[in-house]
């Protein structure tokens, strides 16, 4: 039995997220157990990085496969790749120390959100962002984001009906980049996050784009540590889980 | 009765090409007729500028829309975006001159294809690229380019079966951009093009991309006209019809 570290890409529209469900609906861990045990893998255990929620992208989950396999790490990524459906694929694949665990050991991750500014709305970019057609004030998104970066109570981020022991997390960075009437990009990166805390932080930015919130008031928001006075949810098909980080012991196989 | 010029985005993937077919199936050109219909549009006559292959994108498709209606560009535009199914959309809409027919008009038409030349295939790219995992040798590719480029025969890359009086097209620019194991993006510009045309240009051009044609044997393939020694047909997924051009006498209203 050994332990694999594979980072995956995929498309999430047509996923019911990362978790296996227990009806049987179509997910990412789902593909790739029934992947693993159609190459021959045995004994298998899957954790991801990150759970993604239906419709959320990856091009850098981070998966740690326990498997009994005779398999190397190239000849799982082949087999793996070969087996896959075309919405998923396994980018890199690396034999990692046994205790290795994706999720627990992970540093950080980074996620990105895509946002479509232009007057009309895109069929070309649908799937992977989310039509804001109403001019967006990029300067005052930045002024917001800069007071999320830091260590914050984000209750008021949380999905509500979340029963976490604390809701306390720290972002190293939140970049809002593009141009206003076009493609706009936000990135956000920290070393854990609530359930859907980026999305509601992205709904809450687009405010601030809008006018309709200030970004001084982004402090007093935080404060408040109700969900209510945030914004809304903003839709899973602009995120992306776009990088995972770990300490280089937790991944490097000693001697190898 | 007036005529509109409309230009058009769609993702190609679940469309059976712009051309309206007989047995009902799901068109570009049939979703646009459709669209007019239900905005009260009547007497309708829709012209495409390029007749674009299942599969095929465009970004930059034109129209001309010949209709009684009392909606003018702007309200037109909006109400068809209403209607149209996301997977294409009307990005800009003008009253153009009665006799403005977008595909006999157009001064010259550029396409896009796109490469991905990543070692793995990349799900996320999958509906807009060809995936390429070898390496290619893009200075090789970019010297067999520019052999295309100017007023050629280009029978040998004319789909099979196709019969034109002349198979005699001018091509302003066939560039190669991008990094070899990353994305590799090919636009071709002319004032015409034979059926598949583009899509033969690129697997001619892969091939040189690998060594198996050397770029200086472009000249003599031309001149064979023969479609059976030339590279295969590039999958429709990675084409993309990007800019239609016209002659501003041909778009522009008098008076408007």
């Amino acid at each position: 039995v050994r332990t694999f570290r594979l980072v995956l890409e995929y498309d999430g529209t047509d996923f019911d997220g990362w978790q296996v469900q227990p009806k049987g609906r179509r997910t990412v861990q789902g593909c790739l157990l029934a992947a693993l045990d159609r190459v021959g893998g045995r004994d298998l255990r899957v954790t991801g990085a990150g759970r993604t929620d239906a419709g959320v992208h990856a091009e850098g989950q981070v998966a740690s496969v326990r498997a009994d396999t005779r398999l190397g790490a190239y000849g799982l990524q082949r087999a793996l790749n070969g087996v896959l459906p075309r919405d998923v694929a396994v980018l890199r694949a690396r034999v990692a120390p046994d205790a290795f665990d994706a999720r627990r050991d992970a540093l950080s991750k980074r996620y990105r959100y895509d946002l479509w500014n232009g007057a009309t709305r895109s069929p070309l970019r649908a799937r992977r962002s989310l039509w804001v057609p109403r001019p967006l004030d990029l300067d005052a998104m930045r002024r917001a984001a800069r007071v999320l970066i830091g260590t914050h109570d984000f209750a008021c981020l949380q999905a509500a009906g979340s029963s976490v022991k604390s809701t306390l997390r720290a972002l190293s960075r939140v970049d809002v980049a593009g141009e206003v009437g076009g493609a706009v990009r936000l990135e956000v990166e920290g070393s854990g996050f609530l359930r859907h805390m980026v999305r509601n932080a992205v709904g809450t930015l687009i405010e601030v784009g809008h006018g309709r919130r200030a970004p001084e008031s982004i402090g007093a928001l935080l404060a408040t540590r109700d969900r209510s006075l945030a914004g809304p949810t903003a839709p899973a098909r602009g995120l992306t889980l776009a990088v995972v980080r770990y300490p280089a012991e937790s991944i490097e196989k000693p001697g190898s």
